[in-house]
């Protein structure tokens, strides 16, 4: 035992009290419930479905973005995958939007030093003129430096923000970077700029750019937006850092039409509570890709182990008594369409949703747990915390989560969530990359994975209690 | 220190005496020289000037393909270099061959399951039919089940060839692997193969697939011979484990005319020698690159590490007796070629050549050094290895070394030789690929291997020492 895990070890004692008192109290589940907890932990941890589901996924549909070819499918694996895996009820729900659809991209240094970047279209980017456009670059080490850059000071030329994310374990580092892709191109356009290029919001040192939606605000002008890899903007720094003008070409064919509607879906799986049907334990992960990689990670982790641990409950000897719903939505990449249209058909019914958990970051071990729960709810979390511990999961002093990406739209609408950490050190060096592929799952933790989440579902739904704040 | 440690040293201190003894015995260099020595390691490891070199070359050229814009440019620019780096001559010797041009390379599964995949024309490859071809794959585990294939089994289908390279820190995993790389498409043509796709000869997970030099046999049908990046490969082994029919799709459009002379040069720089100037210490690298990345592992680290390791040698108050002679080979990549014509011009010179080494593989740390000598120069070897020892260089046991890649015909030729091991764990994720980019140098490690061949070709210039079998 390490001095800082000896010292969190004391913290936790402290916190629920010594185990002794923890045992000696009244505990929410039964001691059969207990076992099938067990059980359950015991098949998880020794089950490779979670990598099957991602493996049958990856191989079968690959990616899909909102309104590709493979989104279709990947609706009709789902459906097909969930029947399959013993849900007593499937279903879909509509869900609407447009198809944005990456064309080519070239980027080149044309002087002083002549050189091929790897670049790639930020998500909703409009195109270049068909012929690319050249200019001198305007570089900015921060997006709050182009903020600050004088009106008309980018006139005929491309900006490029060349701030680089931070590695961290909680994928911190994401934040402080992705305004820059989300916003940039409209900031730019103010600033007269005629293309806004960034250095990837990602971790790694490969030249697969990375990436990600992009927004215009309304009444700006739209400029073509692009991501450069990080190898390739350190590459344009130090012909930058040479002092003259860096003239760049940018070509960029996208295409979107936001007149022509097209049609995805929630896909919606469920195991029917044995007593208390209307009361939902919602887990869920997002069906939709990037177009690049085969979404593996992104989110082929989340679907694999949200589809396995509804498996595991679904194999015990009796039905949960609480509905246990896997939502696997739409749409997430592009704008959380999935989740807003979940939320526009269930927004009456949230009361039913007892409390909900997403998997949406992350490649590793869960080491942390976070509750939103009401006051009262705290001694159950805890409770649940005692199963986790043992796979190195440690309950969190705040209760404050929110559920990841489309969850948190339910969060906001008053359901109950909880939020599982896991490792991202290496996350974001596959992002919205096309490196986001299947050798990127790490079989052993999706294991852990699982199993916390087949814990969390099962022991929610047979405790009978209310989250709600 | 670890138990293998003491072993090792242990080991060190059986071979060659007791540091006692050692210390006590006659000598190579004197006092003098020995402050040298000192002083030349601080200075190496104290110096950006191998890395400054090394993103010169990366930022200022990029790659450098025989017979491509970037060859020519790297010409001038090792003259250049060479002459501000203090070089008492630099002079280029031609080279000729041919211009091998990559053109674009598409390639997909059509069936059973769609799905993109990333891949890269091997080094000479022809190329398809301009529409490119699609066939049904014959999946082949290794180069040896391949050839083991009847005659006419492969007609109107598309080899693959799956094994994958082994990682070690010594890079022995390249031998087994890249045979099928040089030799798979003569092989699989004499079996009716139409194309051959091999799995990328690297030991990384990124989708950018690896090239490399393949050769086709006099009087076989030419395939077209691609790679493909280790993701698609694992992805393609999952269709074709579901049992059915893999069909593929392949365009590749690659031009070579071998009627067209192309010229390139070797680069060599020299610091003549006070006492003996016919006396040559060689160091050396080679100056070209695949067309991929910015080739700085392969070989923009070899060519900043020589061309550091002379400058600090000019820097010294005296000159060495002997001349330290930096060759930089042309057309490495594409067979040698740099190394051929240096043959044919110095051929009667060997005997002038009294030792070499170059620096073709490796990433981190040299943790070994291997002589290839006569044995009454063992004794200066041995003394040559107490100053490395400290820098974490081991002596081998063996006097069997063959200088690397280019420096092998010299060797074979009888120039006596150095050969440097440094560590080659990470070194063929990055190999051939795009991502042979200057942020895989590292800032560190480079010191310790620019420190090492500035103290090997002052010690040999000094030494007087006749190193010849």
């Amino acid at each position: 035992m390490t001095v800082k895990h000896f010292f969190k070890t004391v913290k936790y004692l402290i916190v629920f009290g010594s185990i002794l008192t923890f045992n000696a109290s009244a505990d929410v589940l039964n001691a059969e419930q207990k076992k099938q907890m067990a059980l359950l932990e015991t098949t998880a941890l020794n089950s490779e479905l979670s990598y099957q589901i991602v493996e049958s996924l990856t191989t079968e549909v690959g990616h899909r973005l909102m309104g590709s070819e493979g989104d279709k499918k990947a609706i009709k694996w789902a459906v097909a995958k969930m029947n399959e895996l013993g849900f007593d009820k499937v279903w879909t729900e509509e869900v609407k939007g447009t198809f944005w659809q990456r064309g080519d991209v070239q980027a080149k240094i044309i002087s002083p030093y002549p050189q091929p970047i790897s670049a790639i279209a930020l998500g909703g980017s409009i195109s270049t003129k068909k012929a690319g456009l050249t200019a001198n670059i305007a570089h900015f080490k921060t997006f709050a430096d182009l903020k600050a850059a004088p009106d008309n000071s980018l006139n005929g030329k491309i900006a490029f923000i060349s701030y680089r994310m931070e590695r961290h374990i909680d994928g911190k580092g994401y934040g402080p970077a992705v305004g820059a892709r989300v916003g940039g191109a409209s900031v730019a356009a103010k600033k007269g700029a005629s293309a806004i290029i960034i250095r990837s919001v990602g971790t790694d040192n490969n030249r697969t750019a990375h990436t990600g939606i992009m927004r215009y605000e309304d009444g700006i002008k739209q400029i073509p937006a692009a991501s450069i890899s990080n190898p390739d903007a350190d590459m344009l720094i130090n012909q930058l850092n040479r002092g003259g003008d860096v003239s760049f070409f940018l070509k960029l064919i996208a295409h979107s039409d936001p007149e022509v509607e097209v049609i995805s879906a929630n896909v919606i799986g469920e195991i029917t509570g044995s007593e208390f049907p209307n009361e939902i334990i919602s887990i869920g992960a997002h069906l939709d890709s990037w177009d690049v990689g085969t979404g593996a990670l992104d989110d082929g982790l989340g679907i694999g182990i949200m589809l396995a641990a509804a498996h595991h409950i679904t194999q015990l000897p009796q039905k949960p008594k609480r509905t246990i719903r896997v939502i696997l939505f739409a749409a997430e990449e592009v704008g959380l369409l999935g989740a807003k249209e979940y939320m526009n058909l269930h927004k009456d019914n949230m009361n039913n949703h007892i409390i909900g958990a997403e998997w949406d970051y992350g490649t590793g071990k869960i080491y942390k747990m976070t509750s939103g729960v009401g006051e009262e709810a705290l001694p159950a979390i805890k409770e649940l915390s005692k199963y986790l511990h043992p796979l190195g999961v440690e309950l969190s002093l705040d209760n404050d989560a929110k559920a990841q990406s489309d969850m948190s739209l339910l969060s906001n609408a008053g359901m109950p969530s909880m939020n599982f950490s896991p490792d991202a050190l290496a996350y974001f060096d596959y992002h919205h990359t096309e490196n986001d592929t299947l050798d990127k799952i790490n079989r052993d933790d999706i294991k852990q994975n699982t199993a916390i989440y087949t814990l969390f579902a099962y022991f929610a739904a047979q405790s009978g209690i209310d989250f709600r704040k």
